[in-house]
């Protein structure tokens, strides 16, 4: 459905069809296809349905919209090119990576240019004194991770999507991950960035030091800003030195709301550990269905506690969790014995999500985040919300952080049931604000949320957003219908 | 001097007092003033050369203007009611806290109203359960890090001016500090901000959560925005919990660029530890005639070496850096056997300023920073520029985050000193641009490096910094002349 998304909203959680432009889905401009082949080369220009249907996608369920073409860049100089050329016909650019966020924040709502920086592929370097490695655009995690850990160094930031997701893409939405507790998110690694203005001026901001202060944050501010200020071109991350020792354990608890108190209690004990991750009897037993890690089904919440550091300091850590989660009430405590149980704990973890969408056609995910001691009080929240509109929500997270993914499961050709999700997680998001927290902690705004934004941030705060897109983008082009737009 | 600085630039090192508007320095009009003790109370506006004068200067020495008054208020809705007052009347306003920085960043270039925040000193909320702190804009870093470590918390940034410095200013300027190689700076700990735009509106930035990407990175935007933005009047920060232990070593070398040599090393073996500090031979001996600690007076550097954690990772870490000292060729190499001594070798460190005060009227202290590889190589270039340009300069600095502080000493009377020490400068930002590095890493642009921040930035990125300051301040009033203005 050209020039409509797929998906128009009835209770507010989708996009607002309303505000589409009349350019939505509308063909390019022969003239401006022409440019944009002479930029990057005919064989990057991608213009047929079946060509671009990819792209009028990401891996957010229900949205799409299909754009007037798709370009990839090779160089820093044709995004600079494309963008000028852009701003000067007024054409929506949309930029993404792999589209493996969770917010349809790379949606191109108002049709245009779908700008892929998959291409952009170099590694460039990776420096163990200096404890940085530079990336163009379109590494994804994995490969820099990996890159990384074979000279033991670590890049700590881990979404779950790190195998195909780019690092340029995890800057523009701040990606978080499992050990988010301990090492912090996507923004607290990123040092520089190589930036094309959708004017197409190309600005470095930041560099290879820990400690600058030389002009405004733009390094900051342009992370998580979904594509809407600047397209990332590259990107330089810090390092650290590998952790000798990683070891994970698990406890079963009666409810969400007990390993929430375990995890207040860890954090009580004066413990920072590098994982606490939990799931609820339905994701345990949806990943146990699926992986078959002899998880305990019967158990009303799993508790994943791990820790990295030197062997002595890992020891204490883990001791000290271990004897919180019995004192607090677990059924029942295990450590991992080795780095191969140590990995089954974390499949448990990470395959929630795939475990899920085994359970019916559509699985919708959220994140709203909490103040961690409030974290049993939103999990009883959610639990009463998903009774009262009646909708199948399972619930896991990075306890941790606070960081809430309560996921609702349903049948697309079910319009009431849709309807009773989207209606759930209005309710979700006023209860984490009330509860001090916010409606976003790792996926993003995107299309998916924008709906929810001025609750966040109040009325002023949206204006000055507005304003400072208008800084950065004074055509309105990049990404337009997310945050600032 | 009213309407003029007292120390106008001949070679660009200092402030551009051709840039002065005509209204700096001239009074308050009478009905702007009323209105202004309507809003604080009349015992809160200063106006008389005598209660405005300590106002005129900060931290910066050469630096001064003077406001046409002083204005402290008690509440954010005092500050909103001023703000919004001088954006209708187009009056300068420069915040400030205690006036500690260096940068000469809260010098009233523009004549106005200086907004002083220590009154703002409640500390609302330290929590150990949520690892957090609330606090007005006012209260001292000193006095908020004390508060912590009396429940068992570290708040970790801690700038050389803790004692005086006020959080909101450690904020407004990304305040660095002794342990920013392990910890980072004051953005690594601000997780909120409440603060009032110039046209008065009171936004609520961040929040208490360590994930949360709903909306622009405001909060680490207006860090580091050298009070251009908006004035902070609450800080919520980031606590962790209280190391067991820490250690201090020193070690004694040869030259700077050895005990540089020694610090690449500490790295290469994958340590990174909470300090690494170094000082020149004629910051030692400078400490040394100031606090007789014992110091070895030939050395021609000394590196102050420390870590804290638990008692094994600290013993571990602090032998590995003594060995890797004593294989690049330390002349010696000494830990502290207890806290007593351990503070003894933090207090040469943290008095080098002081010290170095003491040789001559006018100490000038700058932050070039390189990445730690090129340290060695920045060290031999600062020396051949101190040569070259026939000045006193001692370097001490974070040698573990390649941040040095080449120090100027001279006669403010010697009108030739002068003019060697800014020239001198002025090529130690070039050297600092060329070794891939900036032109400040913790201590700020302000109106002292104003000059040299295009530089660094190049004009498209400062040409965004002015459209970014207008989309907050569109009259222009917020600390004019600094940073985007």
């Amino acid at each position: 459905m050209p020039g409509q998304l797929a998906t128009p909203s009835h209770t507010g959680y989708a996009v607002r069809t309303t505000t589409l432009p009349s350019a939505a889905g509308r063909p390019i401009p022969p003239d401006v296809l022409d440019r944009l082949r002479s930029i990057v080369g005919g064989d990057h220009v991608l213009v047929t349905d079946g060509d671009v249907e990819p792209f009028a996608r990401d891996a957010t369920p229900l949205f799409r919209a299909r754009p007037g073409c798709v370009v990839l860049p090779a160089t820093t100089g044709e995004v600079s090119a494309i963008l000028r050329m852009a701003t000067e016909h007024g054409i929506p650019v949309t930029p993404r990576g792999a589209g493996s966020n969770l917010a349809a924040a790379t949606i191109p709502e108002h049709g245009g240019i779908v700008l892929v920086l998959t291409r952009m592929t170099a590694l460039k370097e990776i420096s163990g004194d200096e404890l940085l490695a530079v990336v163009e655009a379109g590494v994804t995690t994995a490969e820099l991770a990996d890159a990384c850990a074979a000279k033991g160094l670590l890049y700590a930031p881990d979404p779950g999507s790190r195998t195909v997701s780019t690092v340029a893409g995890n800057v523009a939405m701040c990606a978080g991950g499992l050990r988010g507790l301990k090492y912090g998110v996507t923004r607290n690694y990123v040092l520089g960035l190589e930036a094309v203005l959708p004017t197409g001026e190309v600005i470095r901001t930041g560099g290879r030091l820990w400690k600058d202060v030389a002009g405004y944050d733009l390094t900051r501010l342009l992370t998580g800003s979904e594509g809407t200020l600047a397209v990332i071109t590259e990107v330089t991350v810090a390092l650290l030195p590998m952790p000798a020792v990683a070891r994970t354990g698990v406890a079963y608890f009666d409810s969400l709301a007990d390993a929430s108190r375990a995890v207040a209690g860890v954090i009580h004990d004066g413990i920072v550990p590098a994982t606490l991750e939990f799931l609820d009897n339905r994701c345990i037993n949806a990943v146990e269905d699926f992986a078959k890690l002899g998880l305990d089904r019967q158990a009303g919440a799993l508790l994943l506690f791990g820790d990295d550091g030197t062997a002595e300091a890992v020891e204490r850590s883990l001791s000290l969790m271990a004897s919180t989660c019995e004192r607090i009430g677990a059924r029942g405590v295990t450590m991992a014995r080795d780095i191969a149980e140590s990995d089954a704990l974390l499949t448990a973890r990470r395959c929630s999500l795939p475990a899920l969408a085994r359970l019916a056609p559509i699985t919708m995910l959220e994140d709203a985040t909490v103040p961690r001691p409030r974290l049993a009080e939103m999990v009883d929240r959610i639990d009463a919300i998903a009774v009262r509109h009646n909708v199948v929500c399972a619930t896991f997270g990075h306890a941790g952080d606070g960081n809430l993914h309560p996921t609702i499961v349903f049948d697309p050709d079910d319009g009431d049931a849709r309807h009773r999700a989207e209606a759930a997680f209005s309710d979700v998001f006023d209860a984490a604000i009330e509860l001090g927290g916010t409606i976003t902690g790792e996926h993003g705004v995107g299309a998916a949320k924008r709906p929810y934004l001025e609750r966040r941030l109040g009325a002023d705060q949206m204006a000055l957003l507005r304003r400072l897109k208008a800084a950065f983008d004074p055509a309105g082009i990049l990404n337009p219908g997310k945050l600032g737009s």
